[in-house]
Protein backbone atom coordinates (compact mmCIF):
# COMPACT_ATOMS: atom_id res chain seq x y z
CA UNK A 1 0.00 0.00 0.00
CA UNK A 2 3.12 2.45 1.06
CA UNK A 3 4.37 1.34 -2.19
CA UNK A 4 1.61 2.36 -4.13
CA UNK A 5 1.06 5.97 -2.58
CA UNK A 6 5.05 6.29 -3.36
CA UNK A 7 4.16 5.75 -7.32
CA UNK A 8 1.01 7.63 -6.69
CA UNK A 9 3.47 10.38 -5.39
CA UNK A 10 5.77 10.25 -8.30
CA UNK A 11 3.17 10.13 -11.07
CA UNK A 12 1.79 13.62 -9.56
CA UNK A 13 5.39 14.81 -9.17
CA UNK A 14 5.73 14.13 -13.05
CA UNK A 15 2.20 15.47 -13.73
CA UNK A 16 3.27 18.75 -11.80
CA UNK A 17 6.37 18.96 -14.39
CA UNK A 18 4.46 18.73 -17.21
CA UNK A 19 1.67 21.02 -16.32
CA UNK A 20 4.17 23.75 -15.14
CA UNK A 21 4.01 26.12 -17.88
CA UNK A 22 4.19 26.06 -21.67
CA UNK A 23 5.48 22.47 -22.64
CA UNK A 24 7.41 23.76 -25.99
CA UNK A 25 9.51 26.62 -23.49
CA UNK A 26 9.68 23.44 -20.80
CA UNK A 27 13.39 22.70 -21.59
CA UNK A 28 15.94 22.34 -19.51
CA UNK A 29 17.42 25.87 -20.52
CA UNK A 30 14.23 27.56 -19.48
CA UNK A 31 14.33 28.79 -16.10
CA UNK A 32 11.06 30.33 -14.62
CA UNK A 33 11.58 30.70 -10.78
CA UNK A 34 7.82 31.22 -10.36
CA UNK A 35 7.39 28.29 -12.06
CA UNK A 36 10.43 26.39 -9.73
CA UNK A 37 8.40 27.90 -6.67
CA UNK A 38 5.23 26.15 -7.62
CA UNK A 39 6.95 23.08 -8.31
CA UNK A 40 8.24 23.33 -4.27
CA UNK A 41 4.68 24.57 -2.88
CA UNK A 42 2.95 21.14 -4.86
CA UNK A 43 5.49 19.18 -3.53
CA UNK A 44 5.40 20.36 -0.31
CA UNK A 45 1.32 20.08 -0.40
CA UNK A 46 1.81 16.49 -1.28
CA UNK A 47 3.66 15.57 2.03
CA UNK A 48 1.37 17.45 3.52
CA UNK A 49 -1.43 15.34 1.99
CA UNK A 50 0.57 12.15 2.88
CA UNK A 51 1.09 13.07 6.31
CA UNK A 52 -2.48 13.45 6.99
CA UNK A 53 -3.34 10.28 5.74
CA UNK A 54 -0.64 8.23 8.01
CA UNK A 55 1.96 7.63 5.47
CA UNK A 56 5.58 8.58 6.36
CA UNK A 57 7.14 6.62 3.76
CA UNK A 58 5.41 8.96 1.06
CA UNK A 59 6.13 12.18 3.10
CA UNK A 60 9.43 11.54 3.19
CA UNK A 61 9.83 10.44 -0.39
CA UNK A 62 11.14 14.44 -1.03
CA UNK A 63 14.12 14.33 1.08
CA UNK A 64 17.50 13.40 -0.19
CA UNK A 65 17.86 9.81 -0.60
CA UNK A 66 21.43 9.99 0.74
CA UNK A 67 23.06 9.38 4.09
CA UNK A 68 23.98 13.33 3.53
CA UNK A 69 20.68 14.22 4.34
CA UNK A 70 20.95 16.70 7.39
CA UNK A 71 17.86 17.23 9.75
CA UNK A 72 18.14 19.53 12.74
CA UNK A 73 15.39 18.80 15.02
CA UNK A 74 14.82 18.82 19.09
CA UNK A 75 17.46 16.20 19.57
CA UNK A 76 20.15 18.12 17.61
CA UNK A 77 21.52 17.15 14.12
CA UNK A 78 20.74 13.86 12.36
CA UNK A 79 21.97 12.56 9.25
CA UNK A 80 20.75 10.09 6.60
CA UNK A 81 17.58 9.88 4.77
CA UNK A 82 16.92 6.35 6.57
CA UNK A 83 17.56 7.59 10.32
CA UNK A 84 15.16 10.92 9.65
CA UNK A 85 12.69 8.38 8.50
CA UNK A 86 13.13 6.63 11.61
CA UNK A 87 12.99 9.36 13.67
CA UNK A 88 9.57 10.08 12.41
CA UNK A 89 7.95 7.08 13.09
CA UNK A 90 9.75 6.67 16.61
CA UNK A 91 8.50 10.39 17.11
CA UNK A 92 4.86 9.41 15.45
CA UNK A 93 4.16 5.93 15.72
CA UNK A 94 0.15 6.35 15.12
CA UNK A 95 -1.88 8.49 13.29
CA UNK A 96 -3.26 10.03 16.47
CA UNK A 97 -0.06 10.83 17.37
CA UNK A 98 0.37 12.47 13.69
CA UNK A 99 -2.40 14.54 13.78
CA UNK A 100 -3.29 17.06 10.78
CA UNK A 101 -0.16 18.91 9.44
CA UNK A 102 -0.13 22.29 8.24
CA UNK A 103 2.75 24.07 6.55
CA UNK A 104 2.55 27.63 6.17
CA UNK A 105 5.73 28.71 3.91
CA UNK A 106 6.67 32.56 4.72
CA UNK A 107 9.00 32.63 2.13
CA UNK A 108 10.69 30.81 -0.64
CA UNK A 109 14.09 32.28 -2.45
CA UNK A 110 15.14 30.35 -5.71
CA UNK A 111 18.70 30.85 -6.17
CA UNK A 112 19.20 29.30 -9.65
CA UNK A 113 17.80 26.34 -11.07
CA UNK A 114 19.10 24.26 -8.77
CA UNK A 115 18.96 25.65 -5.46
CA UNK A 116 16.27 26.76 -3.66
CA UNK A 117 15.59 27.52 0.33
CA UNK A 118 11.95 27.72 2.17
CA UNK A 119 11.46 29.25 5.36
CA UNK A 120 8.14 28.49 7.08
CA UNK A 121 5.99 27.79 9.86
CA UNK A 122 4.61 24.27 11.06
CA UNK A 123 1.33 23.22 13.00
CA UNK A 124 0.28 20.03 13.80
CA UNK A 125 -3.40 19.88 15.23
CA UNK A 126 -4.13 16.51 17.57
CA UNK A 127 -6.61 15.30 19.55
CA UNK A 128 -4.70 15.98 22.45
CA UNK A 129 -2.94 19.35 21.71
CA UNK A 130 -1.50 20.96 19.20
CA UNK A 131 2.32 21.30 18.36
CA UNK A 132 4.21 23.62 16.00
CA UNK A 133 6.97 25.47 14.69
CA UNK A 134 9.38 26.62 12.19
CA UNK A 135 11.18 25.06 9.24
CA UNK A 136 14.43 26.52 7.30
CA UNK A 137 14.74 23.66 4.19
CA UNK A 138 17.38 23.79 1.67
CA UNK A 139 16.66 22.50 -1.37
CA UNK A 140 18.28 20.99 -4.10
CA UNK A 141 17.51 19.68 -7.59
CA UNK A 142 18.61 16.65 -8.30
CA UNK A 143 17.80 14.43 -11.45
CA UNK A 144 15.40 17.08 -12.53
CA UNK A 145 13.33 16.80 -9.33
CA UNK A 146 13.24 19.17 -6.03
CA UNK A 147 14.56 17.34 -3.13
CA UNK A 148 15.12 18.69 0.58
CA UNK A 149 18.87 18.21 1.29
CA UNK A 150 18.33 19.60 4.59
CA UNK A 151 15.97 20.46 6.44
CA UNK A 152 16.08 22.50 10.48
CA UNK A 153 12.63 22.45 12.20
CA UNK A 154 12.33 23.93 15.65
CA UNK B 1 33.94 52.34 21.34
CA UNK B 2 31.48 50.11 19.13
CA UNK B 3 32.69 51.71 15.85
CA UNK B 4 36.29 51.55 16.51
CA UNK B 5 35.16 47.64 17.10
CA UNK B 6 33.41 47.39 13.98
CA UNK B 7 36.36 49.05 12.25
CA UNK B 8 38.87 46.25 13.76
CA UNK B 9 36.51 43.76 12.58
CA UNK B 10 36.27 45.02 8.49
CA UNK B 11 40.23 45.29 8.95
CA UNK B 12 41.17 41.92 10.02
CA UNK B 13 38.33 40.97 7.04
CA UNK B 14 40.47 42.46 4.31
CA UNK B 15 43.38 41.18 6.17
CA UNK B 16 41.63 37.78 5.94
CA UNK B 17 40.99 37.63 2.28
CA UNK B 18 45.00 39.10 1.75
CA UNK B 19 45.57 35.77 3.39
CA UNK B 20 43.33 33.38 1.94
CA UNK B 21 45.89 31.66 -1.20
CA UNK B 22 47.89 32.36 -3.23
CA UNK B 23 48.14 36.32 -3.69
CA UNK B 24 48.57 35.97 -7.62
CA UNK B 25 45.63 33.51 -8.04
CA UNK B 26 43.38 34.97 -6.04
CA UNK B 27 41.45 36.94 -8.45
CA UNK B 28 37.78 36.75 -8.82
CA UNK B 29 37.64 34.09 -11.35
CA UNK B 30 39.65 31.87 -9.07
CA UNK B 31 37.41 29.64 -6.91
CA UNK B 32 38.62 27.50 -4.48
CA UNK B 33 36.17 25.86 -1.56
CA UNK B 34 38.55 25.11 1.13
CA UNK B 35 40.02 28.90 0.90
CA UNK B 36 36.23 30.02 1.18
CA UNK B 37 35.53 27.78 4.10
CA UNK B 38 38.45 28.96 5.99
CA UNK B 39 36.81 32.67 5.17
CA UNK B 40 33.36 31.69 6.85
CA UNK B 41 35.78 30.18 9.51
CA UNK B 42 37.43 33.01 10.59
CA UNK B 43 34.36 35.13 10.59
CA UNK B 44 32.55 33.30 12.74
CA UNK B 45 35.77 33.59 15.13
CA UNK B 46 35.70 36.85 14.77
CA UNK B 47 31.81 36.79 16.35
CA UNK B 48 32.82 34.50 18.69
CA UNK B 49 35.19 37.03 20.19
CA UNK B 50 33.42 39.74 19.44
CA UNK B 51 30.16 38.14 21.70
CA UNK B 52 32.79 37.53 24.65
CA UNK B 53 33.68 40.68 24.24
CA UNK B 54 30.28 41.67 24.81
CA UNK B 55 30.10 43.60 21.52
CA UNK B 56 27.10 42.78 20.34
CA UNK B 57 27.13 45.27 17.33
CA UNK B 58 30.67 43.78 16.16
CA UNK B 59 29.12 40.23 16.29
CA UNK B 60 26.24 41.41 14.27
CA UNK B 61 28.76 43.09 11.20
CA UNK B 62 28.75 39.65 9.25
CA UNK B 63 24.66 39.65 9.12
CA UNK B 64 23.46 41.18 5.88
CA UNK B 65 22.24 44.55 6.64
CA UNK B 66 19.25 44.48 4.88
CA UNK B 67 15.29 44.38 5.83
CA UNK B 68 15.51 41.02 3.99
CA UNK B 69 17.56 38.74 6.54
CA UNK B 70 15.55 36.46 8.26
CA UNK B 71 16.26 35.29 11.92
CA UNK B 72 14.37 32.27 12.74
CA UNK B 73 14.32 32.04 16.54
CA UNK B 74 12.54 30.40 19.38
CA UNK B 75 9.68 33.60 18.87
CA UNK B 76 9.58 32.82 15.52
CA UNK B 77 10.48 34.49 12.14
CA UNK B 78 12.10 37.85 12.38
CA UNK B 79 13.28 39.92 9.51
CA UNK B 80 15.49 42.99 9.19
CA UNK B 81 19.15 43.41 10.60
CA UNK B 82 18.23 46.18 12.71
CA UNK B 83 15.39 44.03 14.49
CA UNK B 84 17.81 41.35 14.77
CA UNK B 85 20.61 43.51 16.79
CA UNK B 86 17.82 44.58 18.74
CA UNK B 87 16.22 41.32 19.72
CA UNK B 88 19.70 40.20 20.79
CA UNK B 89 20.06 43.09 22.75
CA UNK B 90 16.53 42.21 24.51
CA UNK B 91 17.65 38.72 25.33
CA UNK B 92 21.40 39.55 26.34
CA UNK B 93 21.69 43.13 27.74
CA UNK B 94 24.82 42.70 29.88
CA UNK B 95 28.12 40.73 29.53
CA UNK B 96 27.09 38.29 32.71
CA UNK B 97 23.75 37.62 30.68
CA UNK B 98 25.92 37.30 27.22
CA UNK B 99 28.57 34.91 28.93
CA UNK B 100 30.84 33.13 26.90
CA UNK B 101 29.66 31.66 23.48
CA UNK B 102 31.45 28.58 21.60
CA UNK B 103 30.44 27.76 17.85
CA UNK B 104 30.98 24.91 16.74
CA UNK B 105 30.45 23.69 12.70
CA UNK B 106 29.33 20.23 11.60
CA UNK B 107 28.46 20.87 8.27
CA UNK B 108 29.88 23.99 5.95
CA UNK B 109 29.47 23.45 2.36
CA UNK B 110 30.09 25.96 -0.52
CA UNK B 111 27.61 25.64 -3.00
CA UNK B 112 29.24 27.49 -5.73
CA UNK B 113 31.45 31.29 -5.40
CA UNK B 114 28.31 33.31 -4.02
CA UNK B 115 26.32 30.31 -2.16
CA UNK B 116 27.20 28.39 0.98
CA UNK B 117 25.42 26.82 4.19
CA UNK B 118 27.04 25.88 7.64
CA UNK B 119 24.96 23.70 10.44
CA UNK B 120 26.53 23.33 13.46
CA UNK B 121 26.02 23.76 17.39
CA UNK B 122 26.28 26.92 19.85
CA UNK B 123 26.47 26.87 23.58
CA UNK B 124 26.45 30.29 25.89
CA UNK B 125 28.82 28.93 29.20
CA UNK B 126 27.35 31.74 31.71
CA UNK B 127 27.51 31.69 35.88
CA UNK B 128 23.88 30.68 36.45
CA UNK B 129 23.44 28.20 33.62
CA UNK B 130 24.48 26.77 30.42
CA UNK B 131 22.08 27.30 27.45
CA UNK B 132 22.70 25.26 23.99
CA UNK B 133 21.43 24.65 20.72
CA UNK B 134 22.28 24.39 17.09
CA UNK B 135 22.24 26.72 13.61
CA UNK B 136 21.63 26.67 10.15
CA UNK B 137 23.06 30.00 8.41
CA UNK B 138 23.00 30.53 4.51
CA UNK B 139 25.78 32.67 3.46
CA UNK B 140 25.83 34.56 0.58
CA UNK B 141 28.58 36.49 -1.19
CA UNK B 142 27.75 40.37 -1.24
CA UNK B 143 30.12 42.99 -2.55
CA UNK B 144 32.97 40.32 -2.10
CA UNK B 145 32.43 39.65 1.29
CA UNK B 146 30.47 37.00 2.89
CA UNK B 147 27.07 37.52 4.71
CA UNK B 148 24.47 35.31 6.42
CA UNK B 149 21.09 36.25 4.73
CA UNK B 150 19.39 33.62 6.93
CA UNK B 151 19.80 31.79 10.49
CA UNK B 152 17.85 29.02 11.81
CA UNK B 153 19.35 29.00 15.21
CA UNK B 154 17.25 26.82 18.04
Amino acid sequence: MIQKNALAYFVCLLFLAACSGNPSLNTEKTFEPILEIEQINSIMSLQQDAWNKGDIETFMQPYWKSDSLIFVGKSGINRGWQNTLDNYKKSYPSPEQMGRLEFENSSIEIFDQRRAWVVGKWTLYRTADTLGGHYTLNWNKKAGAWVITSDHSS
